[in-house]
């Protein structure tokens, strides 16, 4: 194998992102629970940003009108303004979230710089990311930012297209078998998958699987084992 | 002059937009009317969106959110669920809303590609600009697509970059001042300005300048003659 750029994820992969959202989905439910039981709220929650998937996409304002929603939905109409002014603030407090990297992010992304070309793949909202890449202080390790409102198989078909490489030349690391691993693999790319400890459930994916390109890591240091 | 890449904006340059804003502001505003006159609520709408671009920049989601968190502000958060449930769905046609290319659009992109590397930039939410383009039909016009979270100088500039050739072989066309050609002209690039026949009031800029890479024209069929 030889690699010529590894891309990384970066929710949850580089820096903590989903037990933020989770966090937020706690006070959310906590807010409704005079209506509705908070495990109820919260599958109402997911149901809502599945739907909107498709307008919306993903992100922190995605996630904030989907809250509104549901909340308006689950309650007939009866939640209060104020409510609802409390869920603007709980996004707002999400968009300003400090970044925390993962343990030993930099110091692989440094050890790298030096053999391959990096990038940084994510899924989003492009404000979001950018403001995440800017407060993370590793925009300067990467040598093209990608920010994808879907990681699909054309997607980083025509990621792969732009870096004017082969797939095989890729290898994706991240946290999200169905994002960043079966898409790259499929194409013929590789793919390192590092479980984060809690995945948001719509991401959810059957994960160990045999495939001459894959790997499953437990911490992102072990990777360099690899490359 | 020697242009090698000719860079266009989208939103009221390639297709309508604003009036679909206004036209869902308009809505927005008869709503709030038992509250407040309509066009004290359009002055609250807007301080609220200027307020909110750094944290949610530009898009129908952002709008959506500085709607919400206006009509809960000015009505003393008296408005009711029934009423926020509507302006969720006045966003949610406006996401859904037809792209109807403005005149010559398509005739003008097909002259110039024989010519030139044709380049879309635009300011935006991702997913509303792909889809945007997605339903315009002009995708396979331009060599690349970029959206930005911001058009100042120095996203012009990593765009310049990115495609690799001079400030001075960039033109740029766009209906904004400030955002399309100002940026491009003092970097060395060349600007051509068309202006909508309305601009958000963010977007406002003086316009009529000269300066030896400027021009200004009516209608997109007119930059044939330049170029």
């Amino acid at each position: 194998m030889k690699i010529k750029i590894i891309a990384f994820d970066a929710d949850d992969t580089l820096w903590h992102n989903e037990h933020h959202f989770q966090e937020t989905e706690k006070k959310f439910c906590a807010l409704l629970e005079d209506f509705l039981p908070q495990h109820t709220v919260a599958r109402e929650l997911l149901q809502t940003e599945i739907k909107n998937i498709a307008l919306y996409g993903y992100g922190i304002k995605a996630f904030m009108l989907s809250m509104i929603e549901t909340a308006i939905r689950i309650t007939d109409q009866k939640i209060d303004a104020a409510s609802l002014e409390k869920i603007i603030q709980f996004g707002k407090e999400l968009l300003d979230q400090p970044v925390e990297l993962l343990e030993d992010v930099e110091h692989v992304l440094k050890t790298l710089k030096s053999q391959y070309r990096l990038v940084m793949a994510t899924k989003g909202d492009l404000l979001d990311q950018e403001r995440k890449l800017r407060k993370s202080g590793l925009a300067d390790y990467f040598h093209h930012i990608e920010i994808m409102s879907e990681k699909k198989e054309p997607d980083f078909e025509k990621l792969i297209r732009h870096l004017d490489i082969k797939p095989s030349e890729l290898m994706m690391i991240g946290n999200s078998i169905k994002s960043d691993i079966l898409p790259v693999l499929n194409l013929g790319g590789h793919g390192i998958h590092i479980p984060y400890h809690i995945t948001w459930a719509h991401e959810h994916a059957e994960t160990p699987f045999v495939h001459p390109h894959f790997r499953q890591v437990e911490r992102i240091s072990e990777v360099l084992a690899f490359l």
